[in-house]
């Protein structure tokens, strides 16, 4: 037995996750109770008195379990905010952390979030308001490019950088694949293109801004970013699952740096595709993102190279736009295959809260990388 | 079509990835195709000269394609090691990125990883014959325990601690929950564990090393790894999945601080559960944590609280000890609901060259921790 009896001096003050459970009703009780445990003390409960508060407050509690379908059901489990240690790593260990080795356990979203723990968190800096802002368009939806194919030189990027920034982009991000390679060493390429698109922005009075790629290692991230801010980048893409969610969050949080964020999905892919596990794209590509800092959710829409529904991706709109009391909401950004002739259609189904992505498709045709801007422009403008 | 003609100056080393793919043989061709493309240039590449390097060599190159079984094939892919940018996250990003989104893409292993690429990542610092080393048992499975449960305060967690280590235990684990909570300040129980694992080393002679576990928000994690090291913890607890794989690699791969890292399993068990997406638990569990630096690889074992299963579990052990050139061999250290009249059984599975991980069980019957302890010690002796 654990003794003393522990005492604690706990807010009172719980956050809730809402879980799908797979299996049946005898079987969803377990997992519930499990999810309690696991999650929180990894300790037999047995072997801690009754009126211990560990026992009574520490361990996760099981407020609601309905029923959603045959074999799945909403089991709704709130935790005491102080299990968070108020930083995002612990925040997400509480939610996932060991449960993420269990089958039939997703998150479907988090909820009731107090004051007292979403406090701690600043969530984007600028938000779909703020980067609205910065190019000068209250009220459209906003173009997003890429600079691509990986093993371009730099100086062919900056001349793709240049001419997307003419064509009215609103903002110019480097695929996620371009890191600091041979061919095209980051802080090279980041020069060239910020000054491309600087260069064109004089031109066309437009303020196009360029989004660099940023994955570099730990020791020199941060510099990095920094780099890229005194080249007078205009933005950072960042892959959580890359760098680490947590590392994206101290990025957006850094006052000095004040560059807005693209969370890219690479890699955590895998936690929203399998329909039992991991998380709900709403709660991963939305609710997560936003907490972390990302100012845009970046994800492949529907009708693209990858296999998101509709119903997927207007979740993970829902989940960028929900209320999260003073955490902004964020422009959902599908890509991954767009193309121009799907403007509208897109249009019609996101509305105009939202930033295309379009990249290969912009190189199709006889006319040149201009044309086609002007043309995806256009089409976003009249959608 | 991009122009000019690009002839890039890559030295022609390649490494693989053999991917489990789900479909009918057509299928698969595409998708092999897909991953090509995808985890590369995300281009067309139909819009590439025929004799552009970009096209001959920056795109994956599909080396082979076996089926496994009825809808299941084993697709290698070769990749430049250029395209790597030679660092962890960029790595990560080749091998899984954006194909970690599309279903039925499974990473099964990494293979004919030049040392022109395995050069630049220096794995676990001290790996299975360190930890070894450093706890003077050259021969029988190591011993690990956690301490718990989160709630618990400082002082009651050092005061386990203590009895741990006399115990005999060689390494003692904060539990991964363990964050920075009211209840046990990082700093105020790292100091005070580390304190009382001296204390009882000193009276039994043993090597203890007590294991913090690192949670830490990006801005002071590193300091909190510098603070762990100077109150003289005997390693770091890592979960790559709160902090981030290149996180746990940089804090390896610093010499001034020089600890052992446990690399813990928390939220990148969706990578691995469900059965035709993510990586394999060789790749995951074995070669990914060894990449990215961690001395001993803690998962769930079959026939604990999770459910894994045998095959799972040999093949994780597998990848701790495959030959991957200078990148040492690491601990496989199976936990998760392990009991004591199990070390023999599981001794005859995994074979001495492991850690045991025994928590809550040790808290049970009615004799004290140090009792228990003792019995794990002479179990595991006699194994």
């Amino acid at each position: 037995m654990i003794d003393p009896v522990n005492k604690l001096n706990l807010s009172g003050d719980r956050f809730d996750v809402v879980y799908h459970v797979k299996g049946g009703r005898v079987e969803v009780d377990l997992i519930a109770q499990d999810i309690c445990i696991e999650q929180t003390i990894e300790f037999p409960a047995d072997l801690i008195s009754a009126d211990d508060d560990i026992r009574n407050h520490i361990i996760g509690q099981v407020k609601d379990i309905k029923q959603l379908a045959s074999e799945v059901w909403e089991v709704t489990i709130s935790f005491a905010i102080e299990v968070t240690g108020f930083t995002l790593p612990q925040l997400i260990n509480v939610i996932f952390g060991n449960i993420s080795i269990k089958p039939n356990i997703r998150i479907a979203k988090l909820d009731n979030l107090p004051q007292s723990l979403l406090g701690h968190f600043r969530g984007p800096r600028f938000g779909s308001a703020g980067l609205r802002k910065m190019v000068d368009q209250p009220t459209r939806a906003l173009l997003c490019t890429a600079l691509k194919p990986m093993g371009l030189s730099s100086k062919g990027l900056a001349q793709q950088a240049y001419e997307f920034a003419k064509g009215g982009m609103d903002f110019i991000k480097d695929d996620h694949g371009l890191a600091n390679q041979p061919f095209s060493p980051f802080r090279e390429r980041v020069e060239l293109c910020a000054q491309a698109v600087e260069r064109a922005n004089q031109e066309t009075g437009y303020k196009c801004r360029y989004v660099p790629s940023l994955s570099s290692p730990f020791e020199t991230l941060m510099d990095d970013a920094y780099f890229a801010k005194e080249c007078n980048s205009g933005g950072l893409l960042v892959a959580p699952g890359l760098v680490g969610f947590d590392t994206m969050r101290a990025l957006a949080d850094d006052d000095d740096l004040g560059l807005p964020i693209l969370g890219h999905p690479s890699f955590i892919g895998s936690y929203a595709i399998s329909p039992n596990d991991g998380l709900s794209f709403y709660a991963l590509f939305g609710q997560l993102m936003r907490l972390a800092g990302a100012d845009a959710s970046i994800f492949p829409s529907y009708g693209g190279r990858f296999s998101f529904s509709k119903d997927e991706c207007m979740s993970i709109a829902d989940g960028t736009q929900a209320d999260m009391s003073h955490i902004k909401t964020i422009l959902p950004t599908p890509g991954g295959g767009m193309t121009l002739d799907r403007v509208t259609e897109l249009h019609d189904f996101y509305g105009s809260e939202m930033m295309f992505l379009i990249g290969g498709a912009l190189h199709r045709g006889d006319h040149g990388l201009i044309e086609s801007c002007n043309g995806f422009r256009e089409a976003v403008e009249n959608a």
